[in-house]
């Protein structure tokens, strides 16, 4: 199978468990590479391409509507399924929606969502959106992965849904992180080294950054560490040969101050006396 | 691994998703075979024995305190692992509770628990009891299966837990599963061919079958279908070659009345004309 890369981790974790042979397709800087996409699919002859489309994990990247529209084409084209797993959408703190995959090439997309990072993560619920001759498949993994998803959850969630205070709560929601991606976005310059580089995603919970030559996000880790603040180096998120300069940074866990606080005291972990 | 024979079905399935070489040890009658269990240990050097030492699911069998020594003392002298499974341990409904397994070899078991059966199979939780060295590879094996079990979940069982209503319940619980237990026990006799032969189970949920010769439980089970009155032929069970003529027979799901009938139903599928 075809996937983003760098890519989602736990998916990677998965699909090595699987034992399913992983293929990354790369990105020219934020766009993902379609000639490249088109050409892997030719020459691998994949059954699937996984994509985070909206705020991905750990680039925070976005496919645009020329991107989503590549892709389906190319799906279709070469008879590829789409797995478009979407657990970040609803975190949008600036610009407009997009159409997802599926609207795109319906017959091709495998749609995921969760309602970890809506609702809760205590709550294990996510739901599938699949066309019906893969139904049967999915529903057989379901029962011999856990049987069920828990009763008690799903009653929950159908109780919280249907009281209707779901869209006020996205809205805190979106409200508090769109504060924090902006502490975030406006310390950066200071915090990290001259000549690093950025993305300035519109919602979900990441920024990934690219340190300067010379740089190694891994090595850089231990003196963050010790100013206690951390962040999750980029190597981990690659399919195939990662980018020793990479590195992810989260910012929905704390508020403004203590992001801002934070990012100050990484601006003093990298010993370049800057 | 070794695993009894027949063993639970989800657990069989399980191994074979994981890739392990499974291999059954006899019973003879009731009782499993204790030099066969010693000889294959020594034969194969299995890492784990799984076990579901009280009240199996599909037979109802339990092993009793000889039994258990000596599967601890082939544990320790054979230098494996045994997994018990104890699901049903709480719905005894006759004759003394009996130590657990870990009781007799504690550095050698691995013992599981589940509210499934106790409290509602719609709380998706489980326990374990390991010895430490074994415990972070469980947790990453956990964290690898699902991040972690439902905190709403957990909450819920705790909540049930200290309000102390459990022991009642369960109370409740074993009073109507023996009167279905017994109600099925009583109907037998004229619910399975002449020649037929089950056991008399002190607890669980199953009362394990076995067809005189010339039966095949697969085979019949269309019959007793059409006369509104399912069993699952034993053949499933088996790791290795099945032994067609057996079959389980739950008693848990319906009142002592509706057993009666159900089983007089299949009494007159056999189509013999008896």
């Amino acid at each position: 199978m075809l996937v983003e890369e760098p890519c989602y981790l736990a998916a990677l974790q998965t699909f090595a468990l699987a034992g399913a042979r992983v293929i990354g397709v790369p990105y020219v800087d934020d766009e993902l590479d379609l000639d490249a996409l088109e050409q892997l699919a030719a020459e691998h002859r994949p059954r699937f391409f996984y994509s985070v489309p909206t705020f991905q994990n750990p680039t925070g990247r976005t496919h645009d509507v020329a991107a989503r529209s590549g892709i389906a084409d190319i799906a279709r084209r070469r008879g590829f399924r789409i797995v478009e797993d979407e657990p970040y959408r609803e975190l949008r703190y600036s610009g407009d929606p997009l159409p997802s995959l599926a609207e795109y090439a319906p017959e091709h997309v495998i749609s995921l969502g969760s309602f970890s990072k809506v609702i809760a993560p205590g709550l294990r619920i996510g739901w599938v959106r699949a066309t019906p001759d893969i139904r049967p498949s999915i529903t057989i993994a379901k029962q011999a992965a856990d049987l069920h998803t828990s009763t008690v959850d799903q009653a929950a969630a159908a109780h919280y849904l249907a009281s209707g205070r779901s869209d006020s709560a996205l809205a805190r929601i979106r409200e508090a992180y769109a504060a924090r991606r902006d502490a975030m976005l406006d310390a950066l310059p200071d915090a990290l080294p001259p000549g690093s580089a950025w993305n300035r995603p519109d919602g979900g919970m990441f920024v990934w950054a690219r340190l300067p030559e010379g740089f190694d996000a891994a090595e850089s880790l231990s003196g963050a560490l010790s100013n206690d603040v951390a962040y999750v180096p980029g190597l981990s998120f690659y399919s195939g040969t990662p980018d020793p300069r990479t590195l992810r940074l989260s910012f929905t866990t704390y508020a403004p101050a203590r992001i801002t606080a934070g990012l100050s005291r990484l601006g003093a972990s990298w010993g370049t006396g800057r």
